[in-house]
């Protein structure tokens, strides 16, 4: 037992120092230093959720290759550290929200830091498409996924909720293989909404939501007959508790 | 000369008209509607601006039929609704920008769905994808203008600046002609930084980039034998005068 979650740990370690290395690409501190400073400070001061690292992950348990899912999953962790930032701003009518990390710029650099991640994280995305693999349909996918995980259902659900649960996991398996997308489509309500990293809140029968998903997403984890499967299940069941 | 103004006017008129239908129908105000009121006011309270008819325009203006630039002049106008709103948020450390509409909402409701608006934007284009038309690089190529505009090209230059000069224009045409975009890279520096509607705040050195560019757009324009090359020129030259 002890093995296997080492064996999980370094899985998604790795996965998560590869997001990093790529994010760290994309957004180097360069000039001018007054933009390019605070995007990149934002960017990773922002805490790591798993959503990107299962997209990464889930990707590789189709048989996809790591490469194919990291753009999508660092738009992922750009919206998530988009929202956070937002959700931090001391704004006139609302008392700072629960203690984090020191604000390193004034409130009005944040905010429109914030709103440049957010178009960022897409533009990235978009950019990664590779007209040799013909894989533009795949993005645009992408991008539908994570723009409504972040839009207009996400701000149904609640928002930062949302960004975390459905951003995650499926993008990535849709990026590898679009022929797996209608098999995805049929377990989405257990299996996407099974990402459950972020949802530390306890508004009242929110809880209870998201302890129905996680039962879902295991169930629906079960079809599938792969070993990262057991990685994955792992952190399912390890969510509510790291929250 | 009164003849010529009308028929320019009655022609951006028809493309104005155009897109508040669209978007119209891509808002309603449905239920929940705590999310979808406070969306819908937001994006047709903040005023108009050339940008999205501008992207309408340049794509009919290289023989594309309007609808192929509907949904990505919608997404300009909310990238635009999305900055303004977040643009007039009362926040601790400043304050309150110019006179404007009044709040409908409290602030963290009209910064959270500030945050909403943006990506739907980009999932409102994304869905415009009609696989008989084979058309998703199109697309994807307008997401990265856009989102460019917006985001990391568009915290250098001044946000706001930015998401109207940029978005507007070319993303038309490119959804019409794939062909056209070489030529419409090349003519870019002077063709969309002419798009200047907007451009009303007085820092120094913005008045002379734009006056700049706006020669550039002017000159550029030249090249094209079309009698809508006519209406676009005028409101470029109009332009700086309007706001």
């Amino acid at each position: 037992m002890i093995v296997k979650m080492a064996h999980n740990q370094s899985y998604w370690a790795s996965i998560d120092a590869d997001i990093e290395s790529h994010l760290k690409k994309a957004i180097p501190i360069r000039p001018p230093v007054s933009v390019f400073e605070p995007m990149h400070y934002l960017v990773f001061a922002a805490p790591r959720t798993t959503a990107p690292a299962l997209c990464v992950a889930s990707c590789e348990l189709v048989g996809g290759h790591r490469d194919q899912a990291m753009a999508a999953a660092s738009a992922i962790h750009l919206m998530h550290a988009a929202s956070y930032t937002h959700e931090h701003l001391p704004l006139t009518d609302r008392p700072m929200p629960r203690p984090t990390i020191p604000h390193a710029f004034n409130p009005n650099v944040e905010l429109l830091t914030g709103d440049g991640i957010m178009p960022f994280g897409f533009e990235l995305l978009a950019r990664s498409d590779d007209p040799a693999q013909n894989n533009s349909d795949r993005i645009l996918r992408a991008i539908i996924e994570i723009t409504r995980a972040a839009g207009s259902q996400g701000m149904v659900d609640g928002q930062y909720l949302q960004v975390q649960m459905q951003g995650g996991q499926l993008n990535g398996a849709e990026l590898h293989d679009a022929g797996w997308i209608e098999h995805v489509c049929k377990k989405k309500e257990g299996m996407i909404n099974g990402l459950l990293y972020g949802v530390g809140k306890n508004e009242k029968g929110m809880m209870e939501l998201v302890e129905r998903l996680r039962k879902l997403a295991l169930k629906e984890l079960e079809s599938f007959n792969d070993r990262k499967v057991e990685s994955i299940s792992s952190i399912v069941e390890a969510n509510l508790c790291s929250v």
